[in-house]
Order: C-alpha cells, then structure tokens, then sequence
C-alpha cells in the first residue's frame, strides 16, 4: 500500500512514521499496533524497523497486543520484503539494521520466534496464532499443525480452549482444503485424514472405500501407495522397499518410471540379487542415455560380467572392455574377434595407437598391429613393434611408402595453409585501411553519433573488386574439415569471410588465427614423421619438409605482432589535438567502440599462442 | 657531397639538374657527364634518373663518354642508393622511375650491363674497365678478373692493347693486394699466384717455399691444403675427400673441427666405412650437444647398433632403444635390465603408462608394471594388466589403498585451490576499487598527465593492511610447482602478489588464470578417478569429489566474467559529461593507457579458456 500520491498525505505520513518508530523504539507495540492498522501502514515494519529489538521482546509484544486476532492479522501478513528499505525507507537512519547475525529467512524467523514465546506462555490460549504460525512459513508446517488438531481431538481442552473443530475450520479458512486433505493423508494417520476429509466438499462415497483400501494394506505398503498417491516417489520407494522381495518388481518400476536408480541402490546391500537387478535396470537406462561406460561400470562391479562386456564394447571403452573379457574369461578365438571389432572402432575414432594394442596383445597379429600404427602416423612405435616381431620386411613393403606418402601430404598441406594465410593477411590490411579511411570521412563529414559498423562494411566492399573473393569457399574447405567446431561457432555470430561483409575483418582475425593454431599443433607430428625420414635416409625429403614447414611458422611469428597489432582491441586512439573539442573527442571514442564487433568476440583479438616450446627441428638437416 | 648551403648554390642546383635531366631524357650522355664531372655532381644520377632507359641504352653511353677513365669513374662512383631519392630528390616526378621489373642490386646491374656490352664493343679496348666492373659487384669476382690478367699474360694483346702487367697494376691499385694475393691462391693457379705476389710486397723468401710445397702436392690434396690456408673449409673438405682413404683422418678432424657433419656425409655413399665413421662422429658430437635421439638415429642407419643404443637409452627414446636392442639382438637377461633402467627414467618423467609397456613387454614384470600403472593413476589400463595376467590380489593390496589415497590428495589440492581462488578473487575487488579511487581523485586534483601508475599502487598499499599478504608465499607452493615456467615469465616481468605492488591486480589476474587452467587441467584426471572409485564401490568418495570438483569449476565459471568483465583492457570508460572539457576528457584517456601494465600483458587481460566440452562428470553420482 504506497502513499495516495498526494502531497498532505505524504508529509502526514512522513509524521506518522516518525512517530511509529518512537514507539517502536521504546517497545510501545500496543500504539504502534492500533496505529498502523487505523492507517493502513504494513505490519511488517513492527519488525523490520529493529529486528533485534524485536526478536529480544516478543513476550512484551504478545502481551501488548493481547488479542488472537491481532497476532493472526501481524503473522498472515509477514512477507520476505524489508519495509524499511522498500515502503517506508528512513532517510536518518542507514540500512545496517535488518540483522545481521540473524540468518535465514524472515518470515519463518518470526514465526518461530512468536510461536515458541506462545507455546511457553500459553499453548491453549494461543491455539489458533500457534496454527497460524505453522502454516505460515515459507515452507508451510501443514502436518504439524494438523496433529495440533488431533491432539485437541484426542485430547479435548478445557472449556475456555479451541475445540478440534473450531481449530480445524481455522485450518481450512487458512489454508486450501484438498491440499489440506493431502497433507493429512502424509500423515499416515486415518483419523486425522477422516477428520479433514469430512470439512472437505469431497464425496464420502469417493475417499471412504480408498481409506478402507488403504486401512487394509501392511503398513509399509500402505504408506508406500499413499507416498505414490501423493506424487512422493522417494518415500514411496522407500517404504516399498521394506514390504519384502515378493514387491520387488513394483520396486523395478518404480525405480524405472522414476529415474530413482541411485536412491534405489542405496536402499539394497551391494550383494543383494536386488542390487544386482536395480544396476541392470540402471545400466539399460544409461545405455539408453548414451553413457554406456557408466553402464558397463555398474554390471561390472555387481558382477553382470557379459552385460558389462557389451555396454563397454558398445561405448569404445577397450581396456574395461577387455578386463571384464579376459575375467570371463571369453575363449581365445573369440577374445580375439572382440579385438578386432574394438580397434576398428579405435581406427574410425583415429586412436591408432590404442587399437595396434588390441590387434597385438589380444588379436594375436602383429602384422595388422603394425600396418595400423603406420597408417597413424606412430612410426617409432611401429618400428618398435617390426623388430619386437622380426618383421623387418613391411619396412620396405609398407613403412617406407608410408612414409614417403606422408611426407608428400603434409608438404601440400603446409604449402596451402602458407597460401591462404598470406591471402587472409594481405585481404586484412585492404579492409583495415578502408575502415580506417571511411572512419575518418565520416568523422568529418557528421560528427559524433555515426559509427555505425554496416556503413564501413559497405562502403569497403563497394570500393574492393571480388578479385580474391572467389577463392576462400574453396581453399577454406581444408581448415573447416579440421575445426568444423569452431567454424560452426564462427557462423553463429554472423562472421563471414565474403568480402564486405559486416565484419570481414574480425572473420579474418578468426580464419588467421585458425590457421596458426592448425600448424602449431603440426610440431609434433612433423618431427616423428622427419626422424622416420632421416632414420631411412630420406635426408632430402626431410630437409624439404623442415624448410617448408619452418618457414610456414616463422611467417607466423613475424605476422603474430602486425596482425593483432597494439591497441587492436582498443581500436584506434581518439583523435585529439588542437582542432578537436570536447564532442569530436568523445564521438571518435564512442565510434571506436561502435565500429568493433561485439565484445564477447574479446578472443579474436588476442593473438593465438604458438608452443615456440616444443623444440621439433632436427639438427642433422640443413 | 650535400649543397653548401648557400641559397644562390642551392638555386643554381636545381637549375643545372633540371638541365641534366633534360640532357639525360635526350640520351645526350657526353653533356650530362662532363657537366656533372665539372660540378661534382653524383654520377649515380646518370642511372638512377631513369633506370630503364639508361639500361637500353648501355651501347650510346660508352660511346659518348669513350674514355676509359671515365668509364671507370663511373663504375668506381656506383652506390646502392638512389640519388633521385637521396641527394637530387625531384618534386615534379613521382618516385615510380626505380626500376619496377628490374629486380636485384642496382649496382651489379649496372656493373653487368656496362660489362656485357664493354665485351661485345671491344674487350681489348675496355679491358680495365671491365676488371673494374668484376671488381665493383657487391660480391667482387677477384678470381673471374685475376683469370683475365692471365689471360693477358698467355696470350699478350696487340700493341694497342692493356698488357698483363698494365691490367695487374690496375687491379692491385683497385684491391687491397693482400686480398688479390688470396684469391689467386684461390684460383689453384700457380701462374697467377706468382703474378700477383710479384706485385706485392711479400718476401719472396715467404711465398715461394710455400707455393713449391703446394705444387709438389696430389691436385686435390694441393687444392685442400689451399683451401683450407684460405679458410675456405667447405671447400677444403671436398677436395680433402678426393683424396683416398690414406687421408680419411684428416677428414674426420677437419669434419669435427669445423663442423662439417652435414657435408661430410653427402661426400661418401652411405653404405661406406667412410660414411659410418663420420656418422659415428656426426653422433658424438649430437650427444654432447644434448641431441642424443638424433645422434641415435644416424648411428642406427649406418648400422652401429650398440652405440645407437646407448644414444637412445641416453635419450630416454625407449621405443627405439627396444628396437635396436631386438635388432641386435640383446639377451633376453639384458633386455630385462635394459627395459627396468629405461622404465626409471620414464617414471621420472611421469610417464608411468610408458614405463609400463617396458615392464611388461621386455622386463617380463607385470607385477611392477601394475604397481607402475598404479602409481600413475592410470586405473583401466592397470585393470587391464591385472586381469590380462589374473593377478585380481593386486586390487586389495595396492589398487584400493591407491584409489582412496589419489581421493584424498585430490580432495584436498582442489580445496586449495578454490580457497587460493577465492582468496585472490576478493583481494582483486579490494586492489580494483582502491585504483579506482585514486583515479578519480588524482582527476579532480591534477588534471591531465599524472597516469601514473606507482602513485596509485602507493595508495592502496597505504590504505590496506597486510592482512592477506602474509598467506600469499606459502600457499602459491602448490601452484608454482605445477607452474613454475609460468612463475618465472611473470617474474620477469616484475609482477608480484605482494599487496600494494606496482601491479598487483596485474599479477592477481595471472595467479587466478592460472589456479583455473590448472583446475580446468583436470577433468580427465577426476573422471577417470571417479570412474575407479565408483567400480569399487566408494559411492560416497566418489559424490564427495564430484561435488567439490563441480563447485570448484562453477565458481570459476561464474567467476570469469567478473574477474575479466568487459572493457577491462580499454581501461575505463573516459569520463564525459555536461562538465567535462577537451582537457579533462584526453586526461581521463591518457590515464587509462597509463595506469595498466605494458602492452605486452595483454594476454592477462583475456579470460582463461575453460574446456566445458570435456564431460567429466558421472551421471551414477549424485
């Protein structure tokens, strides 16, 4: 309730609230009380204007107040919000006092506060403020305060008390009665539940024969088909649990429907057939879910040996795959079909090296181990294995080609990525220096408030031809198959590389950097691929690759600090000097800002790392 | 030679080169040279006037001029730079004249066409112009000039001709004679040698015990030992390998001394002693020079295997050790051996999965290579080895008490970090708001021109006590040992940690990147771990860790675009507004640049990249 918009109102009330904290101050809450509910002035601020104070003296304030339907009024009306800093902020005073040192929320501190401080003075007496305060925390206490209404029952009060009744027609103008209803069946007390359900509008001929069914059951499985009524899976599994094994497929579907596997293990010991059912239950579902190694992991250790087999074989998962396989164990001829299928699975993933391990150690064949490592690039460990074998024959009928094959592969690769990094550098300097012209025209034709991104672009791509344009689709192709990730990523934020598109430029910053990433990553790789080629005195060919690819990364090095030039990011320094005035100044500063892409592309403008680390280059070639 | 400053000089400059062009357009050589000669004007400008049509018309040139001195003075006075740009800069032309097309040294393009066309003319006529032209090139061609004063010598010109000794003096007079003396040496010419030592001022008694020593040599052996006098040690070498085995020692010193590796081995075909030898020799010195996998190579190719082992094991290149060491073959006792010292120096390297494959495969110890694995904590693949050789027992003795051991390791390093993180986190904020409030008042009092970094440092050094900074050495151990390379770059650089050091935030922003690559780091290590866990049944462990791990990266995520919020590089936003000036307003910007650390630091300023794509969590814990 906010002020009438009405200036006498408003100073009234300026006085009016001054006054109220006096008396609040001085624990004159029965004044304060009978005033703000004549002015409408919320109740909350009794407490939130000294919560301290409050809390310290709430026996002074029910024994001010002294009337059941004032306390009900002060506690239905508690809310979460500080009215001294949203209705009523106090300009002398400063915000510290909403407790500090009093934590959690509000409402529940105050009524449990006033609860207690009632309970000691006068349970009886205060029945209805007592209920009212249950029900009214943030998380509402409906079972306690429907067994307060048992007990009356149960136990009738002297005249002068709340009767049962008159407590529960309380509850139900309180609070919803089927949700009441509700709560009375989580009781587990037919009683309780009788009595709400007769204040209910509900059909006795409905909720009599479901009782009685309900009556009727053993104990846990009553409390189970009540927690399952009331949508209260966790319990209701719970109590399922105890009613013997002859439930336990109710159990299995529970757990199913649910998705309550991990509560479910819980509830059973690990060497239980139970346990051993609810992990298969669990491992369908996690295959159906796409983890199959989490899978195989629960057959596996509840001892479901062939399940767990299949759900690693399934998820690529080889070494757990041929653990289980071997503690089987799978017959010879059979462990070895499995390792075949699994390093097929390792090639297509390109893990070479991994599948040459099954193909060796369980496949029983070296000469596929070894044709597989060759075609992953693995040389030393290829040779490792000719020798370890005494196979020194597929050198010369497949090592070698191999390596000559590659050494050609790499060398067309690092000359087209040379190419198109010199194409994207040269296109960036041309885009730079027309945003930087149209930049400067347009700050003198128009001033401030023009930095506007669209209008470079197009002026750029206006004054270029489409000389080079033609060429990126196709020679981007490369780099796109290797980081197609981060090309999709690039696409989302509208990047492209046509020319005059709207931000060539950081498109650029984006392919350059790709480019470098994509080669420094090479060091490795070439350096195997070079000691294999000197080690079979291919010296020719390895100095060639090693001139090639050392000049691709000292072309790198050097164009590093002129493409992400300083002060990139900052884009270019205001243009100030004695001509410019305070307008000029500040519209070039905000056309820099205007005229960079947006600032989640950060990323682009920091120049990518290179490992200049990792030493690769072999000495023995000049 | 620059005008004498002196404006009627100067006047009468510009009007006698505006002359000389004309006269140059005009192809009339004669006037513009004598002109030039008589005023002392760069002869360079014949050339450089205009490059192309003085190179068509080399033959009209040498025709007008047609002296020989002058011819010579021409050549004499050639110098790279252009003097249209240099000495005679010309206003009304743009400097499009320098030769487009024309590509190399100006100078040994003029020396070469003059040259050519001299040899066409009349070679006997021009010859010391062209000993002048060999002589001028930017690499001179002593030996190419000497041959031709030999020439003259066997076969003396017509009366009218330069005779031999003419054309010596001529050289001796243009070239220290020293250095003629050795480049005839050079030309393995005895002849010529004596020619030229007449002419200098060597003592006959010196050279010419030397020079019949040198002629009663084998040729090659002649042209080595003259080579070599002259340094010339490529060529020492290739002659020196003519020579016959009897001399291979000297070979291999010259080779050694002078490091000739690379070149020795293209002299020998590779299936030579030779060929081994200087490989054996090649290898040594690349293991002194710390490059023993290479020196390992080149031994392995020419077939001295035990050493190209011992390289290998040197190098800790395991894979071609093993190789060489089944080629050889060695016994399978020592292979044992062999494989164990290799496994050490793996596990030194913590590359305990290597160090297993030894273990296994050659040591023939799968015990060790299991407790290796272990210890490693490469939990399937130890799995795999333990069910691979049924040794189950080797899970209660060593894989638990391991498991639990790496739970607790990990628990508590990620429970330093993210108290380190914090930590930094919170001292960041306190080290941002103080600069800021210096910034600020350092605006109001100063005005422009007092970005100055350490008066802001100083100031929150004074406002803030030391309550922190105590904690900082002792728990960045754990950090710097993991990164200590990291550690040592930002020391370089000045940063500290230490409160109220000159770029405190500066170095908070690198200490928190760096706690999050480190965290970031270990999604694959927790995953695995948590897998081994949960296979055991550590349900509760597992949970444990995943949720700690999982805190610790959300806290960094949601942290990131605190710590590096926007616009953090560019500084602050200037302050504009109705009461800012032109003044006030560069002030602010200035400041900006000022008050953050070099430029070089901009990689501090961009967030840390976090590998969400690295799904480490287990879906089976809770």
């Amino acid at each position: 309730q906010m002020p009438r918009g009405n200036l006498e109102t408003i100073s009234h009330r300026a006085l009016v609230l001054a006054q109220l904290r006096k008396w609040l101050d001085g624990l004159r809450f029965k004044e304060a009380f009978e005033c703000m509910r004549k002015l409408r002035i919320n109740l909350n601020l009794i407490y939130d204007h000294n919560p301290k104070l409050f809390l310290e003296n709430v026996e002074v304030f029910l024994q001010q107040v002294n009337s059941i339907n004032h306390i009900n009024l002060f506690l239905t009306e508690l809310k979460e919000d500080d009215t001294t800093q949203t209705m009523y902020p106090c300009t002398s005073k400063p915000a510290s006092h909403s407790g500090p040192g009093v934590s959690g929320k509000k409402v529940d501190i105050v009524c449990n506060a006033l609860r207690t401080t009632m309970e000691i003075l006068d349970a009886q007496k205060y029945c209805l403020c007592i209920l009212t305060a249950h029900v009214k925390k943030t998380v509402p206490e409906l079972e306690i305060a429907l067994q307060k209404v048992h007990d009356l029952r149960v136990n009738p009060p002297s005249s002068a008390g709340v009767s049962a009744e008159e407590a529960l027609k309380y509850l139900v103008f309180l609070v919803n009665v089927n949700e009441l209803y509700e709560h009375s069946l989580g009781t587990y007390d037919f009683d309780l539940v009788l009595m709400v359900a007769e204040k209910s509008q509900k059909d006795p001929k409905e909720y009599l024969p479901f009782l009685n069914m309900l009556k009727a059951l053993e104990t846990n499985y009553q409390r189970y088909t009540i927690d399952k009524y009331l949508k209260r899976y966790k319990k209701a599994l719970h109590h399922l649990s105890k009613c013997g094994e002859e439930h336990f497929t109710e159990v299995l579907n529970l757990v199913r429907d649910q998705r309550l596997f991990s509560e479910a293990l819980d509830l059973y010991p690990s060497d239980s057939s139970q346990y051993k059912l609810l992990s298969v239950a669990y491992a369908e579902h996690l295959v159906e879910q796409s983890q199959p190694e989490q899978a195989g992991l629960l057959l596996w250790r509840c001892g479901e040996l062939p399940r767990a087999l299949q759900a690693f074989v399934g998820g690529a998962s080889w070494r757990y795959a041929l653990s289980v396989a071997t503690q089987i164990p799978v017959p010879p001829d059979q462990l070895a079909l499995l390792a075949r299928d699994l390093a097929d699975k390792l090639i297509e993933q390109r893990r070479h090296t991994e599948a040459s391990v099954l193909l060796e150690q369980y496949g029983k064949d070296c000469e596929e181990a070894i044709s597989t490592l060759i075609t992953g690039a693995a040389w030393d460990e290829a040779l490792r294995l000719v020798y370890l074998y005494n196979r020194q024959d597929i050198i010369e009928t497949n090592l070698k080609p191999a390596l000559l094959e590659a050494h050609s592969t790499q060398t067309s690769f690092l000359e087209a990525q040379k190419a198109l990094f010199s194409r994207h550098q040269v296109r960036l300097a041309v885009v730079r220096e027309l945003k930087e012209k149209a930049r400067l025209e347009m700050l003198d034709e128009d001033g401030p408030d023009c930095g506007d991104a669209e209008l470079y672009s197009e002026a750029s791509s206006a004054l270029t031809g489409s000389r080079l344009g033609s060429r990126y689709s196709h020679s981007n192709s490369r780099i796109s198959s290797r980081s197609s990730k981060n090309r999709r990523k690039a696409e989302g934020k509208k990047l492209s590389l046509k020319e005059g598109s709207p931000f060539e430029d950081v498109a650029l910053l984006h392919a350059l950097s790709q480019i470098i990433q994509i080669s420094d990553k090479m060091r490795e790789e070439v350096h195997s691929l070079l000691e294999a080629l000197v080690l079979f005195h291919y010296d020719a060919q390895a100095g060639a690759l090693q001139r090639e690819y050392s000049e691709l990364l000292q072309l790198m090095e050097t164009s590093v600090p002129l493409i992400w030039h300083e002060g990139l990011q900052q884009g270019h320094t205001p243009i100030t000097g004695p001509n410019s005035t305070a307008n000029s100044i500040t519209a070039s500063f905000q056309q820099q800002r205007g005229s960079s892409a947006p600032q989640q592309d950060a990323e682009f403008f920091t120049p990518p790392k290179m490992r200049s680390a990792v030493k690769w280059k072999l000495w023995v070639l000049k």
